[in-house]
């Protein structure tokens, strides 16, 4: 086992001894979901104050709801939530290059094959956080299946650990 | 403001108060990546014992690693992960529908336009927890862009909290 694993593992242990919460259900008992960044520096349920079990939470590189319209799909039709919160964040990765840069770093890391497998990939990246939260919600809200849906966007801030909404 | 919001905007104010990791870098400290399921009774850095600013935490209906593979490439890639831990979950919403199912609700329930949006989703489903993860993590393994990525499978359960490792 590597350390990350041990970590997983020794980690887990005390939180599963400690457990109490085995009878949560299934569908979100707040009927919301976050979609946000998959950064390091981000803790939603402490950050966004999200119980066990009230939300469900989407987390991609840039927290992209293009990226996540599969689970936004899921968690609405079949899992009865009606409202989304997009949280982008400061100091995010995906302001830092663009698919060019991307694939070249494949390809000169990782080789031909490795980059025949990205050549399609949108990494959907973005050069202004707050435009991209307008962005991505004005996105969301012209989706059919997402009428009937409230969709808000914010932004964390890494340094002060606070939200702000941007629409 | 929703109820949602506003709980949003008064626990946060709570954490930013004490918040003092500030200084945090972008790229992972323990240089690992986690995928896993959006379910709202997952506390990955709680149960999987994440310090903040330690891992990508990758999250969407299922923890598919098809459709967290932009995600993957990015954190690898551009940020220096070198190690996945694809972590699903008993009682998963994905085990119980299809995609003929989801499209018939979004039909019946949102009307042909937003049918039209889903008609070439696929919903990723699964039938069997553990043999998907086993498939996920082949998958990955598979991809020339993740040679030299160390890939571990497994399984939480939402009933004891704890953790098992399938592959």
């Amino acid at each position: 086992m590597s350390s990350v694993e041990q970590n997983l593992v020794e980690g887990n242990e005390g939180y599963a001894y400690l457990f109490k919460q085995g009878d949560l259900a299934l569908p979100p008992s707040q009927k919301y979901a976050v979609v946000t960044c998959m950064d390091a520096r981000i803790d939603p349920a402490a950050a966004f104050h999200i119980p066990l079990g009230a939300a469900h939470v989407i987390r991609n590189a840039g927290g992209s709801v293009r990226d996540a319209f599969r689970s936004l799909v899921i968690s609405q039709q079949l899992l009865g939530t009606t409202e989304v919160l997009v949280v982008k964040h400061t100091g995010c990765g995906m302001l830092i290059f663009d698919d060019a840069v991307a694939k070249d770093l494949v390809r000169k890391n990782k080789g031909d094959a490795a980059a025949r497998e990205v050549e399609n990939l949108d990494f959907l990246t973005f050069p202004d956080v707050e435009d991209k939260v307008r962005d991505d919600v004005a996105w969301l809200k012209g989706k059919a299946v997402e009428q009937g849906i409230r969709v808000t966007g914010w932004v964390y801030d890494v340094k002060t650990g606070r939200v702000k909404k941007v629409v």
